[in-house]
């Protein structure tokens, strides 16, 4: 069996797969992807990287697909009988649970501890001390309202129960009432939403408004939630208390991105998911759903990209 | 009886106590300290609030002193028998845990989670974006080591138990030869120590230099603790991951100190144990044992400032 490998690696990362599977014919993409699929694609029963969705239906050999991301809308226009019925593609979810969540407790605790102000102090020189003080918080028995109940916000959840705070959770079946009352008392809001049709600008300026000027608001989940306009105009009046994105509606940012200079703000550059350990662990999410493929056994993340889910 | 407060308080909070303690004389302090004690003090039993040590054998009718702080050198040079006999002194031990264990927190989670790099990118208008992710890390099977057993390190240690980290407590006891050991395997070390002769500098040229480049070393104790300039060192040598500093050396920090200019470094002014409701918490704090105190139940926080606890 041949298995096509479409992944960024350095030496090290290519030795520890061929290693792990010895008995197979590895091939490394060069990654210059073009419209015509490289010999070796053509060859490979097994795919373990994000290849152009038009190459799929050109292979007659290919049985399945690793994705190595969470996200799969490319893939979601691809010939939807062929791909249920021929080729299986799983995907990373629920992989970068744990470094969003800690990206988002790491913005939360910057915000309630001053990192932020401190480290830009630092820059300048420039000694405040006591006066600082007043300005700080904790976290305990906090409102934290959470939109999504996936992996990331479940995880967030689990660190938050020392610290007493009181949960509740925002999904599709929420009433628009209810949730207008749950954000006005809600001191940190976390949105780790999919990218659909519902949750395209949910934070428009009507709910943005609705936000006290406690509140921190923080978005791990896509870049077209919030109105950033409004956002903005909210953090540069005070009328909230903080922001973390670590995804915006442009990315990378420009120049004259009107977020780079907003107060109050932490822009984390869509680095959430990563960690220095992150393409080993991915490779072996890979082999460990390959030693099940080789056994017949069901795969981990199937996903329908038709469904979207 | 009456009641001389030696704080710093707005309006609100001078009404607050007022109310509280509807039943006694209550004096607040200018807090222009002279050498001769003023007259309200003279007439005081209970003091709330650091005052000078020196006033306190002038005055005949005090009994109790609830200082303000955690620490209280200040007081361990007054005449021993007196304070032992006649006036009961009670600080505010484990009042500020919460608080600067949420900055140790907020200190490891921006280092791993790259915020203060963000924060600085950010008033730089650059996207870096992906290249970031590899220098990123997680908090979990971290191997952590506390210098000190106190409720700061304590609290510390319940937060961390979810991330599933190996934690280990230094304490008097400790031998040279087992702290060695266990500081170089530390990914964290934490250091929240009382000002002593033996903590002086403990941390020196030498166990500095048994670190390990993956190591993270935060010191929420006393300023003399650690060589600074071996640490700036290390630091701009890449041989630490990096440092988080509440207290130092010098407070505040002069213009030219190097702390100031060193790379991979978090200075939070001393400001640890500071938050918003401060002030208000610590006044409840004095009102608990006030309430105690005129039913002459045991007192919260007794201390002897000549054995220094």
């Amino acid at each position: 069996m041949n298995i096509y490998i479409a992944c960024e690696l350095n030496i090290f990362e290519k030795n520890f797969i061929k290693n792990k599977l010895k008995n197979y014919k590895i091939y490394f993409s060069n990654l210059n992807f073009k419209k015509t699929p490289d010999r070796n694609f053509l060859n490979s029963e097994v795919v373990f990287g994000n290849i152009p969705p038009n190459w799929i239906s050109k292979n007659s050999k290919i049985k399945w697909i690793q994705l190595e991301s969470t996200g799969f809308a490319e893939y979601s226009n691809t010939n939807k009988n062929y791909l249920n019925e021929n080729v299986i593609i799983t995907n990373l979810k629920s992989f970068f649970a744990r470094q969003v969540a800690q990206t988002v407790m790491a913005g939360i605790f910057s915000l309630y501890r001053g990192i932020d102000n401190f480290v830009l102090l630092k820059r300048e020189k420039k000694w405040i001390g006591d006066p600082i003080r007043a300005e700080l918080d904790i976290l305990n028995n906090k409102n934290i309202l959470f939109f999504g109940k996936g992996s990331i916000n479940l995880e967030i959840s689990k660190y938050l129960k020392i610290f007493n705070c009181n949960q509740s959770f925002i999904d599709s079946n929420s009433k628009k009432n209810s949730i207008n009352n749950q954000i006005k008392k809600s001191e940190i809001i976390i949105c780790a939403l999919p990218g659909t049709k519902k949750t395209k600008m949910l934070f428009n300026k009507q709910i943005l408004n609705n936000l006290s000027k406690n509140t921190i608001l923080i978005n791990v989940g896509r870049g077209n939630l919030i109105d950033e306009q409004v956002l903005i105009e909210k953090l540069k009046r005070n009328s909230l208390k903080g922001a973390v994105l670590d995804v915006t509606a442009e990315e990378p940012l420009n120049k004259n991105n009107p977020l780079w200079s907003c107060p109050n703000l932490i822009l984390t550059q869509h680095s959430g998911g990563g960690y220095k350990n992150e393409m080993i662990d991915k490779i072996n999410f890979f082999i460990n759903n390959f030693q099940k493929y080789s056994k017949r056994k069901k795969l981990h993340n199937i996903i329908n990209p038709s469904k979207g889910y």
